[in-house]
């Protein structure tokens, strides 16, 4: 039988599993592929420092050079996280002929480019399974399995902390900072959130979807990223009255646009957005993720699973070393390579031309004549409203006053807010998110 | 760029569908392959016959064995359909060495393994993602995507006419017959609908999965098989006070037995079954299928689109096609067999030794003791009643009583049934469900 051997770099959280899940089901994979996969050299930060799972000693060293020049070693696996080390690790591994399989998306969405191309001039692949939506296999989904199709629209769900956050505030009438506080003490959220809670994470994760599914690299700047901080209580207790559900998507779809070019244009954003509730896509609760996939021939499809942990990454990480190993046995070089940019390729448009939909909530004086002032602007920004509520509540000086907004131009409704929240009337902020009926 | 050429034998509404979709995606798919796709035969019925979308005439054929025999030919796509005439067709296109894309679930069903041998004496691949749920690219999933993982259970929604007629059911409050027969109007539904409704075409989808996920062959005979003919608008009404939907599932599962063995022993069945209705698998409704795969390293996972129709298919069919075009370009045989026998190869329990929970729906006499009667019966094969509701209604003799079993052996659970169905206050067959909490 066919033997592969594997370095890894990392030997923490996601390390240890890919360890133990090697070691549970290697024989299995040996069985499925015909090809014995044994790891070989592990570098780790510190030899004994704690672990989810244990890995043999004997294959333990704190130089990861070790890993990367290793002669025997044909695959290296890199789970150091960040855009620093990382990167030397991976340009290191793939200089010396080593086929890279990593769960970086911070890297990959950093340099992606520069990897990629590194990867070519040396003649290997680099795999990236593991690095959106950890266990679920959205990356060989996109580049295999659906690669007769274009994509219209993509909607994500790919940030297990923010949707926790957000199921528990819709089904407990929890608010946002009660739930945070509990999510960290439960290791859910990071201290800080940052990174997940602003939506940097899903930023990441939706720039490689867009770059894949449309053939052009998405840089991480062009990403216009809203976090779920203004989702409030009220905000998913009036979605939920007019049948929708508030999640954190990052979304990459061809754009609705007034002045369209020849070349295709893609929005990629990441923002909370209300879903219709009995959409299947809003029926993803709590650390769980989701890729609902829309393609041109294969119509709307969805893929969930677990998006991060130490198992559902483990499974990625060793389906790659699966895809790695066979082409291996075969000589193949870069049979799926890691991007390919394709002809039409398009470019991704400003959110502030991008025609949405909306949800506004205006904290106003609860008098006769504010919602003729609102709607004044409105009607000067060429904003249709479709409805209008007003609550009955109690917020001492100010009422809610809920407004559905039709399409209209991001920039538009971005002015057109702006003075409103100006009136004498308009006591807070207004919040605003954007309603995506996923038709 | 290398280029290869396709041969299709079934030129109706899926093969036109599949050549509609290289027509409109040929050129991308050249470029994220590098490799050019190219019909070259098509062998149809008739000419003239009336197609979804055109064909281009010149490519027709009536004669088959022009496919099959065109040296030039490197992949025979078979869309005919049936045990018959289409084995003949596989056998010879893989005799040929031509590499073969299927959609035919029937025939891997009765002829998988004889097949899959033929495949490997010639040295050339078999592909089947089409066969099962249509554009959802399940069968890369799980050979691929999941390939670390074993897989303690798999719950499929894999007939898009039965989840129609279930869902309308739930939503409309409508009952089985007056669906069914506006299904078979609107085309949702066959004339006769046997195949669907009575989980004949499930089970061929069902026997894949579970022959791919555990290493073995399941055989057609071996699914204990139900279809939805006995689902009734009181059921799904009950069902849903009790927090459950009736969805008619796919199951391959390690089975919960009494005296397991040293062998995986795999229940593999198809009926319909009351799942929570909070669960995302709930939420898959109308024609959409989904498979929802439980990993023991990923986790759980959920695979959602168009389960069937020519495009869905069509997505599928190419994508098979373009890891065939890949294998020839790289010059693979194999890379990925049809089937791989796994050495820790299970079998199949038969049902009556699975142990399952149950809804049961009585119509009895509406007089004391009758509920006495019946809990002695199940009290007497050690069955145990979790809860029972005895719900204001009139049927006019009789009056429903729904009990709630707990875990019991199936023949258990059968033979009592038996019992009581014979005593006199019961007056119409009992109505049994399995519930799958799909924990």
């Amino acid at each position: 039988m066919q033997q592969v051997n594997l370095g890894m770099i990392g030997g923490g959280t996601v390390g240890s599993g890919v360890f133990h899940a090697w070691q549970k089901n290697g024989d299995l994979l040996a069985a499925r592929l015909g090809i014995k996969i044994s790891f070989r050299k592990i570098a780790v930060k510190a030899i004994d420092e704690p672990r989810a799972y244990p890995i043999a000693p004997e294959l333990l060293t704190t130089q990861w050079q070790e890993v990367v020049n290793d002669p025997e070693i044909q695959i290296v696996i890199e789970l150091v996280g960040g855009t620093g080390i990382a990167k030397t690790m991976v340009l290191g591994a793939l200089a010396q002929g080593k086929t890279v399989v990593t769960a970086n998306k911070a890297l990959l969405s950093a340099h992606g480019p520069e990897l990629f191309a590194a990867a070519a001039k040396s003649g290997v692949n680099l795999y990236y399974e593991a690095s959106v939506c950890g266990g679920i296999p959205i990356i060989k989904a996109l580049r295999e399995g659906l690669v007769a199709n274009q994509f219209p629209a993509i909607y994500g769900i790919v940030n297990g902390t923010c949707n926790y956050i957000l199921s528990r505030m819709k089904f407990e009438g929890a608010d946002f900072a009660t739930v945070l506080a509990e999510a960290q003490k439960q290791g859910y959220a990071e201290t800080p959130p940052d990174l997940d809670i602003d939506g940097h994470d899903a930023a990441h994760k939706t720039g490689i979807l867009g770059s894949l599914a449309h053939g052009f690299w998405v840089n991480h700047h062009q990403i216009h990223t809203e976090g779920i901080r203004e989702v409030s209580k009220i905000d998913m207790e009036f979605a939920a009255k007019l049948g929708y559900t508030i999640k954190l998507l990052g979304i990459v779809k061809q754009a609705a646009v007034k002045n369209p070019g020849r070349k295709t244009l893609v929005q990629v954003s990441v923002y909370p957005a209300l879903i219709p509730s009995a959409h299947v896509l809003a029926n993803v609760n709590q650390v769980f993720n989701a890729v609902f996939v829309r393609g041109d021939i294969v119509g709307d499809t969805l893929f969930y699973g677990r998006g991060a942990g130490k198992d559902a990454t483990a499974s990625a990480v060793l389906s790659d070393v699966a895809d790695a190993a066979q082409d291996l046995k075969h000589g193949n070089q870069m049979r799926v390579p890691p991007f390919v940019p394709t002809a039409q390729a398009g470019k991704v448009v400003p959110l502030d031309e991008v025609i949405s939909q909306y949800y506004v909530r205006f904290s106003v004086v609860d008098k006769p004549g504010v919602l003729a002032k609102i709607a004044a602007i409105f009607a000067a920004a060429n904003i249709g409203i479709s409805s209008v509520f007003q609550p009955e509540g109690d917020e001492g000086a100010s009422v809610p006053l809920i407004l559905m907004i039709h399409d209209a131009p991001n920039a538009a409704m971005r002015k057109a807010l702006a003075r409103i929240a100006k009136l004498p009337a308009v006591k807070a902020k207004p919040v605003m998110f954007r309603v995506e009926n996923l038709e």
